[in-house]
């Protein structure tokens, strides 16, 4: 439910999804297109599905303004999976790769890639409790990597990438928390990815996005899951994929789409962001914002009252006024609003507004 | 939509769901248990969530009788995935295992397992076209195998095994395409699994349940996703799990509890199966079956008429009265009818008359 009136989720995923998405999935359940049988109970290999596996990649591309040269894949698994199976796609045995560490996913993904190969963290923010990101001249490059690993979005400490890093080799971006954000510099980027659940649909779907040039390069002795390449060949269709998140997913683009595409969504996001980010500025140091500023995320913005007992209080005065999934990840601590492209604006003012009126009381 | 009158959904899967199933999906999508929020949005780490995997788990425990020893898991990527991950987790370097070769899952389970250690080829059905499950006395078993596996319904050739096979070391057995058609031998079985998307939910979700001393022996230098053991420690919530997919199975589970169980759910199978046999046996030779008559699946129906010719004025006839998805799989052609538990028997029922009619006019 997203109407404002009641009940305002700033939960930072699985995540608020557009009404308008969720009005269609709803009636989809028991009729597809007419076809007198529910989107979950078709065949995957039928013409119902293909229309909507078709239009949901097709709209990405268009969407996204994606390259011809990269292939569109719906996976399952998470980006808990991809950060197995692209050092087992793309490192072969001889090889390395340079992981940029910025936070709770990317030592996730680096200790997972460590079972695989050797890589190499080229910079490392646990030093600096993952208050910001590096510069480029920060990081310590290896001579020879297949590809460079960043996260432009750290969901936990609200940092955000406002430029990919300088790379070597691919590069590849776990965009999880703001896929579609903002607009995506094709040319910089190898592999784009995203679990759904933050801004683009349910959990239970990845959004791959690779060069395909790359998919020349899999490791072919491997089990055929595993495989981009053969995922790629059979049109995200190898084996039965997650229809219903698939077709969900292809509802939320469409809507980004008719909201405008992707510099519409950048320009609320900074502007809904902008909202919070002023009044933890404007609060005369009541609240302490996680980020540096110019690391500050547009869709997860980290802050902190001046004791843990007001972080407490804070999140009951919030619960009351509709407001749920405010408490901050047990990792930092304090509040956490996570404001996705679905996310209203006039839910930002609401909360930006409980923010100064609350540091007026206890300031 | 599952009624009789309108449109009756033969898919081998994804497939038919029970229709209080598909409405409390429908309205769970937008306000789950009164919160505000839509099942799709509510954080896996929520209250809200956590009640709903919990009583899909428990209910799944309460359903099939599933002994303590036995770990219940919500895992993603289908069955496909199972097939690199069984032996990846239970294959030590140094041992084998042995798989019985009845169909097109069984062959794919193989290759992916060859891929990853030495397996052995026990029994290879592919000598009978797959119409024929073996005896224990045609087992080449192994002499110490870690596991046995087996697939037991055959989703294509329309085979089921009436017992477990004779078995060394533990025994998998991929159930997909039966799972909680009628009630699971414990004592026999070391791992059941089942991809979701024919008798038990949407696809994207994979049921598996594991003896827990399997767990001690998992393999664990692998990426994290990859490994039981910790999905186990997790309840399933190792990283974002495909929530609305096991909400939606947790239901299918409550269905099956509110018709009265596994027991019920066989007798129905075995009637509603009979009723389509009956139709071939009874068809003075017009209808061949294409599994052997002792091995002939409750689940899915394979047979064919006298020529591809009356396969398709068959196809399009049934067509024409509301029945959809009974070509047969492309390997086998001719026409299969899948009856999961929630089909119903008057669908059946239909089909058998529709099959006598086309004989009369057509043998």
């Amino acid at each position: 439910m997203s109407t404002v009136d009641t009940v305002l989720n700033f939960s930072a995923g699985p995540a608020i999804l557009p009404s308008a998405v969720l009005e269609q999935a709803r009636a989809d359940i028991l009729d597809l297109d007419g076809t007198g049988i529910g989107v979950m109970e078709h065949s995957h290999r039928g013409a119902a599905f293909t229309r909507v596996i078709n239009e949901a990649r097709e709209t990405c591309r268009s969407v996204g303004a994606i390259p011809d040269e990269f292939e569109v894949l719906f996976l399952q698994g998470g980006a808990s999976t991809m950060f197995a199976l692209l050092p087992l796609n793309l490192l072969p045995e001889n090889r390395t790769a340079d992981y940029i560490h910025t936070g709770a996913w990317t030592k996730k993904a680096i200790a997972d890639a460590g079972t695989i190969r050797s890589i190499n963290t080229i910079w490392d923010g646990s030093d600096c409790d993952f208050k910001h990101l590096p510069a480029d001249e920060a990081l310590q490059h290896s001579d020879d990597p297949r590809y460079t690993y960043y996260c432009s979005n750290n969901t936990i400490y609200g940092t955000m990438w406002a430029q990919p890093p300088a790379s070597r080799g691919w590069l590849i971006n776990d965009a999880s928390s703001e896929m579609f954000s903002r607009p995506i510099d094709w040319d910089r980027h190898d592999v784009v990815y995203a679990g759904a659940q933050k801004n683009l649909g349910p959990s239970g779907v990845t959004l791959v996005i690779i060069r395909k040039t790359l998919l020349d390069a899999v490791n072919e002795a491997m089990p055929s899951m595993f495989r981009f390449d053969l995922h790629a060949k059979n049109d995200s269709c190898l084996n039965t994929p997650p229809t219903f998140g698939i077709h969900v997913m292809g509802l939320v683009f469409k809507w980004i789409q008719n909201e405008g595409g992707l510099e519409i969504m950048a320009d609320r996001n900074r502007h809904k962001a902008s909202v919070l980010y002023d009044a933890i500025d404007g609060s005369g140091g009541f609240y302490s914002g996680h980020a540096r500023t110019d690391c500050r995320s547009t869709m997860n913005v980290t802050f902190t009252c001046p004791s843990p007992e007001l972080d407490a209080a804070f999140l009951a005065e919030a619960e009351d006024a509709g407001m749920r999934n405010l408490k901050g990840h047990r990792s930092i601590g304090g509040l956490r609003a996570s404001i996705y492209n679905a996310f209203p604006e006039e839910g930002c003012r609401r909360l930006a507004h409980l923010m100064a009126d609350f540091a007026d009381r206890n300031g």
